[in-house]
């Protein structure tokens, strides 16, 4: 029973962070579109990752602010990985994108998960946790660049 | 009293709304991190505005879901107009932005008012109301197009 509810949440989870690609009216929409948001996620995970790695002094207010950018950023480009947009706009999607469906919606999964773990260790104010948390998530980046973004 | 409040409450507004260009390595950074994210609240907007002119059947949730997310990136792209930051990336960025900063500023302010406004709007789950907001936040994009951005 378990299992079964939890397979029914992983298939909602992917129906909600994979809606329909019919959003965007170009190809290259959805392209810009999902290369503007991982870069601007981009920006404030490296932020956080400034405070984590000691390179910045470390500002609670400002690694919850950023944190939660990036939390809501994370749910963001996955719907723009549509059938038919693995071409255009300098796009450095991988084929595999498209051949390893379920694995790749498993690592989009991952991250839009560790990035709300991110943000609840943000809000503790501790920098420990914080460490921790940033070290989860950059993995579940790296993970997904190495598999499915041509370097 | 009220004038001095109000006064005080702006600039805290630009300070809120105008951080520290520096938290960009690179000039082009900040360049494509505001492109990303007008392109990507453009987006959603969009979104809302084909359910306010007809273009889409009216969906409150999707309504509600794109207005948290273009009232989340209206703060974003402010930030990313420092100093030095007027040419490189394809930027269509108008060098009025730094001759006429206090215009600007209260522009970008305008602008994430309205989208808040909107939200709000949104959240009623009334068309009619959704449809007016969108017409207000509508003329804040295109004022500051008009004025700030090249063709």
């Amino acid at each position: 029973m378990k299992k079964s509810v939890s397979t029914a949440l992983a298939a909602l989870m992917v129906a909600v962070a994979l809606p329909a690609a019919a959003q965007f009216q170009k190809t290259e929409d959805a392209i810009e579109y999902r290369q503007g948001a991982f870069f601007v996620m981009g920006q404030h995970f490296g932020r956080i990752g400034a405070m984590a790695n000691g390179k910045a002094p470390f500002d609670a207010k400002a690694a919850v602010d950023n944190a939660e950018i990036v939390a809501t950023l994370a749910k963001l480009p996955w719907a723009a990985f549509g059938e038919g947009t693995d071409k255009g706009h300098g796009t450095k999607a991988k084929p595999e994108i498209w051949k390893e469906q379920d694995k790749f919606k498993a690592a989009a999964i991952k991250m839009q998960d560790e990035t709300g773990k991110l943000l609840v260790a943000a809000k503790t104010g501790d920098l420990a946790q914080l460490k921790t948390a940033f070290g989860s998530t950059a993995q579940t980046c790296k993970a997904c660049h190495d598999d499915f973004r041509s370097k």
